[in-house]
């Protein structure tokens, strides 16, 4: 018999755990220090939650089955749904802008490829009731200080507004249906596909002109006046435009101008409806995206208030590729300082006890459980990094006495037994 | 259109997740000083994992579904076997013992009740490789530390030795199944079912009259003594009951004496071989075991070496039940330190000048996002317990300063911007 993990998961092993956890908790600890507070929805939602979302094609996408009592469930591919069933049920009336961060993880039945997995991790958060250039422009400045704490290099955070192509495509009457199939072509990003989209609902070659040289907008914000004068001036698209200036006007006053303004990100979800970004970092091939985000309306799609947010998730697994292809070094504490290691079976419970009293005295350390060797010890707690061996041998033993050894310079001390805990006080602390 | 949580799940706000973090934090880093390593296994598993556990009944308590490729796949009812798989498959050649914990969430199709919930999280850990009195002793000395550094009370811990009972059925010719139909019938608890079946069986006098004193035994390590003359004495059940001395004394060496022998202990589990321990918490109702654990032999049933494994897992809903139960206070520091509160919306982008440089000073702190009026922006800091507003009016502006209100004794201060950051470095580390 052979038991397999399932196609496209992943086990963790120790230190890629211990990585792993350094990179969430140093965002959780800045995600916290900008005022949001976690919370955690369930692994699996009823089915309906992200049809109403994202239409019945995703069933294609997702894992869905009916438990013993006939209910439509699905695991969830991503959290922004459920936390917006969340908001509407306990938060509506709690005071606005309500901050809320989760991490966990979302599935997708995809074909498994470098950088997609069946079970991945999202860490992201949701700002409910406060648009505002400021809360826009504090979310993507929490995205950067994210990544700079990390030490990411070389990543690049896009900024736009679907406003603006949207109003052009309303002014060249592209409405409902039609305009989401355009928008989702612009997000695709194939020139070709997107022009044969428009030629056959008949554009008129201006608003074509128009949107074409407008999804090629990228640089900083001059390009703003640009984009002005060639709207000339739609004035809903103008709007946006203004808008998106606010943006980054704040943005600059939270310290953040390592912006590119792009006005060809569509993002392809009918619910946004102005600014949206997304962070790339190159040489991660296509999943080269780590970050997308924006601020949309999808509580009143669920039957709760009219209230837009403002949120992004970090595609987790994606951010830990990006790290380890710079090389950036993740700090990795080990927990356990000293191991004791009785050198013979009579003084096993003497063992126990000194290392006991280490624990309790909050210093990590292990015992000898087995009977090993003095070789195979010090080869363990070289392996495992531990910095002192502490040897309980015999004659030693009668008169109170252990040998500490220091790992890495080799030395030996001896120490009375009574005193081992505060020695290692004053080492360690 | 109400969309609704499924039922058996919850949601977990601010306030709960933080004593979770708390609780779970506690644990982990305890865990950590005793030489164990966090590990992550998938959500779900191939079904076949499950029921070569635990036999095909278990298809009736959980939730399995086809993926789109067909293949049968189950939502982890518990973590043992995953983490028997993964050892199998990443592990077997680690210098042993292998010391892992998890923390995660399992799922359960059942009624859902008071304290019982479809989707729960088990925080737990192996020790595989390495068993000794020592091993044993130190995973159940661990259990305690945890819920000793939590502030729980009342707690009892269960220790016995399946040995024991498993011989003396042994010896009246009670084998194979209808063996494991008897421990399970002591598991359960019903005195009356167990003699039915015991008669039933045709169990001679003399065993019957054995096991039923056996299992009312619980006390001090002094009923050892008296198990030893009633036994009198089948060498192998004699063997586990000196197995069981041998825990007891390394138990004590590691400071742990609060312990009740239970030679009554059964888990009801093919695979325990030896050591079993239960933990319980009086007040929770039907609910009152918070950990379960013992020495087992599962790797071999899933086709790799012949190991023994010590582990066990806190049931760590029921824990922070247990905690809740008993008023235990748990920690939960405010992240946000500071309120910054530009009192007119052209100082706003100064406000989040300031924010972001008490942040990037690691000093968590929040800015008005959306143009309150200071009597709602007092009451959001008294609320979140923010310790300190900082108040920037036109007037003070002009000439350089601030106002910093202490909420907690309503003092004001005046304070130059550009000293700000200082200020709080100093009046918060």
């Amino acid at each position: 018999m052979e038991l397999q993990r399932p196609r496209g998961t992943r086990d963790f092993l120790f230190e890629e755990m211990k990585e792993r956890k350094n990179v969430e908790n140093t965002m959780k600890r800045i995600f916290e220090s900008y005022g949001y507070g976690e919370i955690k929805t369930p692994i699996f939602e009823e089915l309906s939650l992200f049809t109403t979302k994202s239409g019945e094609g995703i069933k294609d996408q997702i894992y869905h089955f009916q438990d013993k009592s006939g209910r439509d469930l699905a695991l969830r591919p991503e959290l922004t749904a459920p936390v917006a069933r969340m908001y509407i049920k306990e938060l509506q009336k709690a005071p606005k802008p309500v901050k809320m961060y989760y991490f966990g993880s979302c599935f997708r039945y995809e074909r498994p490829q470098a950088g997609r997995f069946r079970q991945f991790w999202q860490l992201g958060c949701e700002l409910i009731g406060g648009k505002s250039p400021g809360s826009e422009a504090e979310v993507i400045s929490m995205a950067a200080h994210c990544l700079d704490e990390l030490g990411l290099e070389n990543y690049e955070i896009h900024i736009g507004n679907l406003g603006i192509l949207r109003n052009i495509l309303i002014d060249a009457q592209i409405l409902g249906d039609t305009q989401d199939q355009v928008m989702a072509a612009i997000d695709k990003g194939d020139a070709e596909e997107l022009k044969n989209l428009l030629k056959s609902i008949n554009t008129d070659e201006d608003s074509e002109e128009l949107l074409l040289k407008l999804i090629d907008m990228k640089g900083d914000a001059s390009i703003l006046k640009d984009a002005e004068a060639l709207i000339n001036c739609s004035e809903n698209a103008c709007n946006a435009l203004f808008e998106l200036e606010k943006l980054l006007e704040a943005l600059e006053a939270f310290g953040f101008s390592n912006y590119t303004v792009n006005l060809g990100i569509a993002r392809g979800l009918d619910y946004y409806t102005g600014t949206v970004f997304e962070i790339y970092v190159h040489g991660l091939g296509a999943q080269k995206q780590i970050s997308g985000g924006g601020t949309y309306n999808l509580i009143e799609l669920f039957g709760g208030e009219k209230v837009e947010s403002t949120g992004f998730a970090f595609g987790f697994d994606r951010v830990m590729e990006a790290l380890k292809k710079q090389q950036t070094t993740i700090d990795k504490e080990e927990a356990v300082k000293v191991f004791v290691a009785p050198l013979n079976s009579d003084l096993s419970l003497t063992g126990y006890e000194i290392v006991q009293k280490l624990r309790k005295a909050n210093i990590g350390a292990e015992v000898d459980l087995v009977g090993k060797k003095l070789k195979k010890i010090l080869s363990y707690a070289d392996t495992k990094q531990i910095s002192y061996v502490v040897l309980l041998g015999s004659r030693e033993f009668e008169e109170g006495k252990v040998t500490v050894k220091d790992m890495n310079t080799g030395e030996q001390e001896s120490v009375n037994i009574s005193e081992v805990e505060s020695y290692f006080k004053t080492m360690l602390m």
